[in-house]
């Protein structure tokens, strides 16, 4: 198969996956709500992909570099929100992580 | 830099990115609350990660081939117990998605 076809299915792929965290801060930042969202899921995502930068930089990619950046961009947005907003409900509603 | 060295980085990473979904599952599994979580977001992440799974099939990787067939079923389940859970409560709180 084409190179230049299979290599399109990985951008869209990469475009998909990092754009999926875009309607999440919308909601997020609109309601303000977070309590069904895990604090552990956020932690662990933005670790995850703060590696992907660092292996994407010492590899050379380009690709790999632009599309982790946007995403730590936005999983990061949601952990912050995550933490500011849940601070006041976090002892009323009794709720633990995860 | 030694190739083991920076592919270890890249294999942590995508444990980190994919094992990240886990505590999200676990926590939308024991509260069935999921008034917070975006169903577009679950359902652009899957169409993502599915893609990823034709070009790891496309380019021959068992490690991308794995790590997207775990994320994809664990950002399944959540897209699942979106729609299941949030059935009840979608027309009483009159929340619309993102």
């Amino acid at each position: 198969m084409e190179r230049e076809f299979v290599e399109g299915i990985g951008i869209v792929a990469g475009c998909c996956t990092t754009a999926s965290f875009v309607p999440q801060v919308v909601r997020t930042w609109r309601t303000r709500s977070v309590a069904d969202i895990s604090l552990r899921m956020y932690l662990l995502l933005c670790l995850g992909v703060s590696l992907w930068l660092v292996y994407g930089a010492l590899i050379g990619s380009p690709a790999v570099l632009l599309a982790n950046a946007v995403t730590l961009l936005l999983a990061a947005a949601i952990l912050v929100m995550k933490l500011v907003f849940g601070r006041g409900s976090a002892h009323s509603s009794g709720r633990r992580t995860p």
